[in-house]
């Protein structure tokens, strides 16, 4: 089956909103083995959208529409559709009761214009809006099938997360299943040599590198839901990257660090040089950190490394700041000066400038220390500052992962 | 004047990439009063090239048409759009060549597949591309302009920057200026509101808002290109918002702030609480900060306020963590211990538990000390945690921008 996707809205076309409705749909489709054909981004004008509409139902087996369903003049969607289609619009009751207690809960007035939300297009199945008052609408026509959805995301994706659960599953009568692999210290092309010999027809394979992560998409549609994810299983347990995987679906490595640290009632600190604060950031973005995270040292200069973390002059004499006897000194100095369990420290050259003939932009040390062990881990890593402050914030997490599992678990 | 953009990729359709270089024409071509009718994404399929070329040539003034210009057998844009526009496709000897040297320059082997990049649509003016090795091509045919352009963005952004300049500004006959006014302290709606008297038919408004910040973008085009920027400048002179402005065009407040220390020679540190370090984060993301910025600290915990910052344990117990008087404790300790110039310190609620009664999520308290002063500001965020923080930071800077202009400049 393929599908055609038809964005409406002016403040698209305008740049001044950036077309993501389009990538959501398009991603969620090819999980679920439904093509993207083509994606239209129309005005908010009657006639291009009846005229688009027809050709997309007239070349595809799904069209997906999205914009155009508020209440102001510009919304025009549903007028314009039941027009394409020859159904008729007219005002359904219950809608427009529903639209008026949504309303009244709120303590909002209605005005006259809210009233366009009750229209229905004669024959649609309505899809509730649980995040706005514009309800979607879902057409079934000479084996073709119509999905109006609103514009904004967040209204828009939980709709979309119910259609192909309900009605695009069902058409494809297949049951799908999917993980995703996590994974680090691995480049996308050298992951796909390495799990490609375990590729089969049972499964699709997406692979999705940002930042020095690589997610793998395993995804099997299969008629019973059980054989599917055996299909899944089967291939996660054969490919042979153990290694490099550090979690599934919504793992972060932040929040497995966080598990780690709750469950062994530990309390960590970070003293940061390069990164000026960002691995601190990153672990206090989750709810909670409190427990484990009690205060983090920035130490950007010589002097604050000496005052604040005990480091000795001496070793920065004799090493230079962006050392591995620095980094573990800053490491050891947290954990002694204030009480805590655990210390990462990170010490690099972020660039543009500062670099030496030994001493290469990107190098990096991480330390971490707990009261009876110390380990460094040396990196290099390529890009411009921003990027090499993100990257080590994740190489530290992870670094950090892989020392609490061996220590501790 | 108007346009069209065809998008050519199955990558695109396959939600892999976002679709980031329709918005970026877009907006380039809006302010140049070029308006975009449509924008259609397709496969890279000759006769879906063809038919959607050959009606958009029809339906508008100016077609733009990206990506499918590479060597791989799925490039096929140049073959496609030959066809739609009748036009003859022929290998051109110094295109050849000059791939040729591209080729050896870099030490890279050029494939046979590479040839295609060197075929040109008749009458077509190539446009050099310098970044890549896949030339842009311009032609014009009956009125018409057709641009072909690299789909990779760190290809097609320059050369579109340069067709903008030398094509579409000619095309239209006038030149343009624009200045980027940067605002915070008022919401989108209510800054229009403040400037639409000043509205006149000789500029072009359009604002951006994003966490917290609003930018007011005016354009002017004229025949005479002082014309424009006298247009522009009358219009920002009128306007009365002068408190909410911070900055110009690529101005950000960190890029303020770091300038207005190291004019004055001035050390900083912060004391971050809620924030965790992304407020020292963001400054460090600039290069060569180290000048001005030492060190920070991050006292999540009551006691890495008292032993870190000398913040009194009365205060803490009758005030609590998030007050005035803990803000400004945590100022004066990081002043007095660290040897610091300038310090700034922020508590507060980022949720989405921790409140209380008197105190709500999104509460947040911005202390900012010299050795002479110190003042507080109190301000209250809505938003998730993530939103919270990342106002708070912004706000953080925009204080300390005034602070230094007030006490300093």
């Amino acid at each position: 089956m393929d599908s055609i996707i038809i964005n409406i809205g002016d403040e698209i076309l305008d740049g001044d909103i950036l077309n993501t409705n389009a990538q959501y749909i398009s991603r969620n489709l090819k999980d679920i083995n439904i093509s993207v054909k083509r994606n239209h981004v129309i005005k908010d004008e009657i006639s291009s959208i009846v005229e688009i509409t027809k050709k997309s139902l007239k070349d595809s087996d799904i069209v997906i529409i999205t914009g155009g369903l508020g209440p102001t003049d510009d919304d025009i969607t549903r007028e314009a559709v039941s027009k394409a289609l020859n159904y008729n619009l007219y005002l359904d009751k219950i809608l427009l009761q529903d639209l008026e207690l949504i309303f009244s809960k709120n303590n909002y007035i209605m005005t006259k214009n809210n009233i366009k939300q009750a229209y229905r297009i004669e024959n649609a199945t309505i899809i509730p809006n649980e995040k706005g008052t514009a309800p979607g609408m879902f057409i079934k026509k000479n084996n073709k099938y119509i999905f109006l959805l609103p514009g904004p995301p967040k209204e828009l994706k939980p709709m979309f997360d119910r259609i192909v659960e309900k009605y695009l599953q069902n058409l494809s009568k297949k049951k799908i299943y999917s993980k995703i692999i996590k994974t680090i210290g691995i480049g996308e092309s050298q992951l796909e040599e390495k799990i490609k010999p375990y590729f089969n027809d049972n499964i699709k394979i997406g692979t999705y590198a940002y930042n020095g992560i690589v997610d793998i998409k395993v995804t099997s549609y299969n008629n019973i839901l059980s054989n599917a994810k055996e299909n899944v299983d089967k291939f996660v347990e054969n490919i042979n990257i153990e290694k490099f995987i550090w979690g599934y679906n919504d793992d972060t490595l932040e929040k497995i660090v966080f598990n780690l640290l709750k469950k062994h009632k530990l309390k960590i600190g970070f003293a940061e040089s390069l990164t000026g604060g960002l691995i601190s950031s990153n672990l206090t973005k989750l709810s909670g950190i409190s427990e484990v995270f009690p205060l983090s040292l920035i130490t950007y200069s010589n002097e604050s490394k000496i005052n604040l973390l005990d480091v000795k002059k001496l070793t920065l004499q004799n090493h230079g700041a962006v050392s591995e006897k620095v980094a573990l000194e800053m490491c050891t100095g947290l954990i002694n000066k204030y009480g805590l369990d655990i210390s990462l420290s990170v010490t690099g050259i972020a660039g543009p400038t500062g670099n030496t003939k030994n001493k290469p932009i990107g190098l990096v040390y991480i330390g971490i220390a707990d009261k009876n062990n110390d380990i460094c881990k040396k990196i290099i890593l390529n890009g411009d500052r921003i990027h090499i402050q993100n990257k080590t914030s994740l190489y530290a997490f992870n670094e950090l992962r892989k020392f609490l599992i061996k220590k501790y678990e």
